[in-house]
């Protein structure tokens, strides 16, 4: 049996926390041997809802009490700073002292990244750790790389994404010579804002990555490129607006059926389908956003997410750490510097 | 009657011309008689098409002719400066000098942009004229100001946006006292990169503009603001997002529908609803985008283009005209200067 990979799970970050990531712990274990799972968050809490669940795999799951939690809306640098015994403080120090090799969480996103950069402290070498969820495309998923909070990128920055991007691609989701690609307002070279045309060439000159050259926004849902690399703000906006566009559409397209009793019944017969489709369009089903660069991996799953999601998110930290995600990234990054 | 308002028609611009610009000369004239149009190109190819319409108005439709062509893949600066003689270049002379109120092309979009700022000319006080389409929203349309070709704005430009953009709105678009908010990667005042941060307490203090404050990019289809202000890289990124997350789902779906009998049989009843669905998230319907802050409306439509769509752009230009908005932006930038 492979070494067994030891994942600390935020059991009160998220919309359903306790409830869903607890669930997630005990389905984690009960699919694979080679994980541990340690929950950290309110003890008394934690052990009740474990209760629910009298046949678990016991020796897989350890509790490790942390008394407070971060809430949403707290401003995240001085959450961190100051709740100390938190979810996240506590298991992302678990990490730092390699007393666990990855952390999961459903809760703040601003408290996830400063905690992952000031407690889990970057690789040697890595200017900016980048948030990289993987986002649905007609052909699979696409890894966007950076969506993280530190805006306003240097072009050095970017090209370490698209080095972080692909090697995570390769050995995580298991794309060989993965396509990587610049989000830019136009495909030819001459287009692009002043930090694009910076870094295009560095791209084109960079070893190892499969550098494509540029990708329109509107090609990004087709699957044109495997890493697609921009700036964090712009980032943010094809993520949300992604989520946007089809919650609208999807909207829009259930009131057009249900507007007339032809529509009605046909939309009956196709709702399972819909259904599937749906599901197929929805970036939870692919486990959470890795944040790359730091000495162990940090995962965000989404504030709402299910059991099912932030297993998955166990199953990638179980990936990365076996595939040796951080060793290649070390010495891909020394390589060129 | 109201006055005639004087329309020049780029009868050689897009991917269906001449057929699609003629046929929307015929019926915008059969439709409304406050509307001249007059069609630029090669006299001879517009005639002959004319021909198919032997009842057409012709007191409203005029030829003027032109011998160049200006491709959509010939680099537009040099491209302007080279076809004195392109309908592209002949039109935007005709509306500089005078002779006509506002320009429609569906053509080279550089070519239209370059066109509209070398050869129209700013409005006084104007820095950057931007383009400014409408994007459809599950209440409607919103306007998203800019999707140019000059990135890289500063944050007087994105103040003059949000004062051109309120006035188009609610005078061409007839909302009343149009929210407008400025695209960022949250919610929270203190979210934003640099050209948000700095932009963010101008339009605070801007009078004569609803500014609700910061709109994320999940929030946009779903018409939250009116008009929706950025800066044109980014404004790029999510008009051309919205196509593909769009193009995606519905082929998606399809897929979905047809891959069981249950499904297919489904997918005829549900078709004519799901038609109508999408026609109503199809920015093609809305006319195309005014470039704002010329002396002068230019209106660029898709390359696309089907009749339809060239007539409603023609019609934004009559209630452009009739409504003033250049004498409106020109008193409104002046005011805070």
């Amino acid at each position: 049996m492979a070494e067994q990979v030891r994942v600390v799970l935020d059991a009160m970050g998220g919309d359903n926390a306790p409830v869903e990531p607890v669930k997630a712990a005990v389905e984690a274990v009960a699919e694979r041997q080679d994980i541990k799972v340690i929950l950290t968050g309110r003890q008394d809490v934690i052990r009740k809802e474990l209760e629910k669940y009298p046949d678990y795999r016991k020796e897989q799951i350890e509790i490790v009490n942390a008394s407070e939690v971060i809430e949403t809306a707290e401003p995240p640098v001085f959450a961190v700073q100051k709740k100390k015994d938190s979810s996240i403080v506590v298991g992302m120090n678990m990490v730092k002292r390699q007393e666990a090799d990855a952390f999961v969480s459903s809760g703040s996103t601003g408290a996830v990244l400063v905690g992952g950069q000031v407690i889990v402290g970057r690789i040697k070498g890595v200017q900016r750790p980048p948030l990289a969820p993987l986002i649905p495309t007609t052909e699979g998923v696409s890894l966007l790389i950076d969506c993280g909070a530190n805006v306003d990128a240097r072009p050095s920055h970017l090209v370490q994404f698209a080095k972080m991007g692909s090697i995570y691609m390769e050995n995580v989701v298991g794309v060989k010579n993965p396509k990587v690609a610049i989000v830019n307002n136009g495909a030819e070279e001459e287009k692009g804002n002043a930090l694009v045309k910076e870094t295009f060439p560095l791209l084109k000159e960079c070893r190892n990555i499969n550098f494509i050259g540029s990708i329109e926004a509107r090609d990004i849902p087709f699957g044109y490129a495997d890493v697609v690399v921009c700036e964090a703000f712009v980032g943010n906006v094809i993520l949300k607006l992604y989520e946007g566009v089809g919650a609208a559409l999807i909207k829009k397209v259930k009131e057009g059926m249900l507007s007339s009793t032809r529509g009605k019944i046909g939309a009956l017969l196709v709702k399972p389908a819909l259904k599937e489709t749906m599901k197929s369009f929805d970036s939870s089903e692919y486990g959470g956003a890795p944040l790359l660069g730091l000495k162990g991996l940090v995962v965000k799953t989404h504030g709402s997410a299910k059991a099912v999601e932030i297993k998955h998110g166990i199953f990638q930290c179980v990936q990365f750490k076996q595939q040796k995600i951080n060793e290649k990234i070390a010495e891909r990054i020394m390589e060129d510097q």
